[in-house]
């Protein structure tokens, strides 16, 4: 798609690794709807990934930010606005590791300093990000920032481990400092409640495949791809939804509304006739 | 259980057809908690049913009334004022019917005469119930209106037909009606959305054994049985629970708050190696 | 805003009643964006508005059809079609009246020939609508439908009276269908609640003007207007949104999401201190 | 009330200050209803509150224990079971304290280490007193964990700061191990949301006063009371609601689902008429 959606507006997209990222794609799809972008992400992930060529594909400049240093996110807003000659339009935040989900810590036999990472780099990270901009005044009026998270945030998926609970806090973070920033600067906050992907991020999960399978068979329309979820944030990055904020927004096929679905009872019922 | 929880308290429950009913555990656990109750069902199901054994069990009288009537349910709270010596504390609503479901009409080519039906026999009914309830003055301050609900009504369970709209329209006259009776009379009305059971009523629904084994696996207690239903609805009538009003409260083992569970992602597993 | 966000499709704007109503300003914005559409109301509300000059204005067809009517309904999606010379791609469904309110019988001492119009009316037509199309095969595969509606389906607002049962209903109908129309053909079913607007519709309602005043102070971006209803509805009917489906969209500056603001706790203060 | 509902059950109880406490009130409940517990709350509270004089009415040995501390609680569990000659059936957690609420940091101008320090108090501590239960296997089957939460976790309430984002993740921490703890024990885990209470803790909050008097005003039933609360946990410990799980349940009047009230519509005219 190309609709010129996004012209003249500036934005910074977070936690492009490679061209599996939904990051990566949604700053494609924002650079082709006419937008202006700079890429941010991690030192480390950036020495990992493939952000220079994707950077190639939008015209961007790369600055690295660890999102869970707050001199890093002053830093990247005003090196942003100097790039882009004033303040910015919109952000993307895709970012999010557990350090337990990597080091096989159980759920119930967590490792808690693990634990408070997970948050930190997680969720708390959106608090900054958003603290940062607002301190340096550094997005306009209806501007419009998108935070990425999973419905394990509203219902238990045991091996989403404590990233279930970094989620939860990452939209209620969207919801209250929505509140301030809409008051304050008209600025809008939300998530997006996206389909398992297979990213390399998602894929880190135990028991992906089968898990892909179960959530494409309780999707009405099937799981919602890393291309989809880039043309949606583009909608919300668009003047037609500049009404929308502090919201948890599923795009994932009708999964979260469906709590039973006919392929999903054939399964069953395949499994017990064995 | 016997605590005496509900000593001295006085109700009606609506719906008790047979000793599979959740009505009828209800009765039961009610007067075994010391209260006195009056038994009411629509005249086809008095008929049909056993409710006189119940009503000797209880040492209740049984009042008929069609629920879809205003003029049945005005004369039941007369009736079960003069029987109770005064105001009553409780009602239990265990009121649904759908002819589509009954005549194998599918959802998407339903019969719009037998909707509106369904709508006013397992609806409608609980807010003609507390109409008639609030215009005789027949509840104490402080009685509780608990109706049954089903978890169809937030998310799509295709078995479950038109009665899912009905149930999502029950909750919302909980919440509707028990706003103004609150505020009024400071009567609590809320719905329990009791795991799926094996009752007359809810053995009609196509495909049941399986959906219960489903249900079973993804419900991290199990299914919650008729008689943990009517526990519950005891808490729910008695004084430990005065402040809860206007919700939808989940009696259902975790189910409703479980996304996916290892027992049914180990039968996906299992189907998909076929 | 004019993108040619829809350019190429072609859809039904039911309820557009005169130049305040959200369906006219959509019908607009949908022809602005290069779709191409009909116009369906009642035939009452044919004669009490204005639609004809919408209709020149969007170069469309008027099309009468009462949404309690499943004849009617056919009628129009074979005449859509053949308008179109095809099959269509979204269609808006902003219909809702209750007799109740119009004739100011209280939630408490409702009438009940009246409620059952009220859901006929309000909520059970968005099943009508869907119900013939899905029967005439009139939607394309990812066709959109938006239904509108209040928040009230979720929270007890005195003034919204039964309206608030139709929506809930309205709401679960949009997932129940949802659902179906989702495996069958890949259709979404969405609504969408909106803040109050001042339309011809909504400024029937009691006390308007003050819940107006409230509603504004208790959104951070303030009320939304019908014209950006207008643009998210496009949204939504756009490709850049294919894997949102069975969802209730909160389009109103945040208030869905605001538990109190600074504003309100202003004016609470103010009124304890005369 | 006393009608012996936890007759021998026995339980910890965290977070009693003073009389003013729900866990005080909840303490002395438990015990009227014929169960045995123990209390235990951080150092510093048993220095500055009156935990001994509660102890003596409870007839209960006080075991410190700082609730960010694996080793203290490993240690209570361990000492909770040497007390009662066995494994025990619940617990109530009542901890909450925000470093940035005490020291006047607005949100969105936080301070990040007193932000982990609040997530680490009020929402990981209730992770950690359930993995600790869990490891020591100290929980009977249908065991029952309460811990203490507010709407803020759903809506946004400028006043309640970062202890908004710590409450949405102490109910997902209640979802999160309640589906483990349920499976591998049968052990429930909820949360229960309660109107303002005047606490100590609570009276922290600035304009704590107007925000008191305006839940009253929005609420059907009023604000709930500590007592009522305590009762209310008392049923949730009761063998009476064993099939309720992995919830957040609202005890607060009606509040939770009242979008507008009419005491509150007349506040807001007569504030808009000065």
């Amino acid at each position: 798609m190309a609709h010129q959606l996004l012209k003249g507006k500036k934005g910074i997209i977070f936690g492009a690794l490679d061209e599996r990222s939904i990051a990566w794609k949604t700053a494609l799809a924002c650079v082709a709807e006419g937008a202006e972008i700079t890429l941010s992400n991690a030192p480390i992930a950036l020495r990992m990934g493939k952000i220079n060529e994707l950077a190639k594909l939008c015209n961007a400049e790369v600055i690295p930010a660890d999102a869970t240093s707050t001199a890093d996110l002053d830093n990247l807003m005003q090196k942003a606005m100097e790039i882009h000659g004033g303040k910015l339009d919109f952000m993307l935040h895709s970012i999010g590791m557990s350090p337990n989900v990597r080091k096989n810590f159980s759920y119930t036999e967590t490792n808690y300093e693990n634990f408070l990472k997970t948050l930190d780099i997680s969720a708390l990270s959106l608090h900054r990000v958003l603290q940062s901009a607002k301190k340096a005044d550094a997005l306009n009026e209806w501007g419009s920032v998108v935070a990425l998270t999973y419905i394990a945030a509203q219902r238990a998926f045991p091996g989403y481990n404590d990233m279930a609970d970094a989620k939860a806090m990452l939209e209620s973070i969207a919801r209250s400092f929505g509140y301030h920033y809409g008051f304050a600067k008209k600025v809008r906050v939300n998530t997006v409640s996206q389909s398992p992907t297979v990213t390399t991020a998602g894929s880190g999960v135990a028991g992906f495949d089968v898990f892909l399978d179960y959530a494409e068979k309780m999707s009405p329309l099937g799981n919602a791809s890393a291309e989809q979820c880039a043309d949606y944030c583009v909608s919300l990055f668009s003047d037609y939804t500049r009404m929308v904020t502090m919201q948890n927004l599923f795009h994932d096929g009708g999964f979260s509304f469906t709590g039973v679905s006919t392929p999903i009872v054939e399964d069953i019922t395949k499994a017990n006739t064995l």
